[in-house]
């Protein structure tokens, strides 16, 4: 959305190297799923035209790695142990991940696409938990003569089990996700999406819906693109006119064609794209 | 010398990034100095066909950075207290450091050279001080499946002050450089390289030098070829019957040769030569 908008370059950072060493799994695979990752972000429809999709373990280096030494020279020990919240049980790869997060936030770390372009500001939309990441790269920067970078976060999607659940990909049922089928969906949504409709249907008729703490209508204003529909779920919902079911069955539609939407673009992402997307190339009319 | 006598291919690190973070350097006038080391190594003959040198800020990435993140994951923040004393206040690249000095133990960082050979052993020639590193390396590999590497430790030349002064590089006359004039070091030998000899001609030629403590005599014995002059110079100072001043005349004639061979040599080291020794590429006879 920003990119159609603005007409802006995009520089979207895979960080491989992170789910290796937090989670317990190989270089190759943590490889090989970044790469299925750009797949789901490709179906998107980024314009590559505008977009520069990389993982660190194949980009770090060159300047990106300049600009790692000079961000660890500006942050200390006791500095991220107060902001990630470290021990010294960590190891030193969590220690040393912050200034992998940050270079990207420097226009020199792509020489390829911004050389000559010190000083540009970037924007970097991310989910609030990355938070810390930019608050220390923010920090970093005028040392470093560099502009600091501005955030637009995200907040987190509640999990299906309700606002205070957490996602986990541990429990598949707390999330829809986009390799569900339809079945799936209809029976995740069914059976696990925390509803704020009362116990009965007299109680409902009589009472509504506390929408505050219904799951459906929460992932229903995330997409549901026709806003007054939305206003009108909300309305009859809420004065126990509607029920939960109707508003469960209207969910698994619109996430049904959401998915399978985003399956069939997804199918489309060749290797071969990936490969372009990914390709350390200039973007000649980025900024058109 | 060892690749001489072995015929082995040999691999050296300019820790370009090392310096950038322990002293106040900035990245670009770390890399130059990086430049500027090589060339003095390649003035000491080594054989191209066998011979890889690269510099940190241009070679970290690809394989040599996946083998770091391997490294990192093996080592925590309380074990690199433990080895290297580092504080709360140090700066996260020193404590990232240590995989980047260890990863060029294994031949996977080095996949133009050993593609397939990943069970080679090293042998790594260097000063004692960086023992503690590849004491950690010897830890961790066994745990990712490589060849621990072999160890040949230099001991530290002693300053021209004695054994328990320190050569520095702030003070210029704590050392002889190769950059040194022969009026330099006939001046620096004579004025302050530590003797052991007596106070007075009389009590020299009746105790003789104390060897054990005299700076020309060890630094003959690092630098005159030839065995037996050297014998013949310990038992006649020992004894008394060579005076500390011809001792010096000796050493200053033994290190103006070196020096001037060294810079003859290094003037011939073009920036073209640096580059081809710098290029990754195979070596493809490395082993015979």
């Amino acid at each position: 959305y920003l990119q159609d908008a603005f007409k802006v370059p995009l520089v979207i950072q895979l960080t491989d190297d992170e789910k290796c060493m937090w989670k317990n799994l190989s270089v190759e695979e943590s490889k090989r799923l970044a790469r299925e990752n750009a797949k789901d972000i490709i179906a998107c429809g980024f314009d590559i035209s505008k977009t520069f999709i990389f993982q660190d373990f194949n980009y770090v280096g060159g300047t990106f790695y300049e600009n790692m030494v000079r961000i660890n020279k500006c942050v200390t020990y006791n500095k991220v142990v107060g902001i990630f919240g470290f021990t010294g049980e960590d190891h030193i790869g969590k220690i040393s991940f912050p200034a992998v997060q940050a270079a990207p936030s420097f226009p020199s770390s792509f020489p390829h696409l911004f050389s000559g372009k010190d000083n540009l500001r970037s924007l970097i939309p991310c989910a609030i938990d990355q938070d810390p990441y930019f608050r220390m790269t923010r920090d970093v920067a005028p040392r470093l003569g560099y502009q600091k970078p501005a955030l637009i976060e995200s907040s987190f999607f509640p999990a299906l089990q309700g606002e205070t659940g957490k996602m986990s990909a541990s429990d598949p049922n707390s999330a829809i996700y986009v390799t569900d089928s339809g079945k799936d969906i209809k029976n995740k949504v069914n059976k696990y999406a925390f509803s704020g409709g009362q116990d009965s249907i007299e109680n409902h008729r009589k009472y509504g819906a506390n929408l505050e703490v219904d799951i459906p209508v929460k992932y229903l204003g995330f997409f549901l693109e026709d806003d007054a529909e939305l206003e009108h779920i909300k309305r009859e919902y809420g004065a126990g006119r509607m029920l939960t079911g109707e508003v469960k069955k209207r969910l698994t539609e619109v996430l049904t064609e959401i998915v399978e939407r985003h399956c069939r673009a997804r199918a489309a992402v060749t290797d071969e794209m990936v490969d372009a997307f990914m390709a350390v190339r200039p973007l000649p009319n980025m900024f058109n």
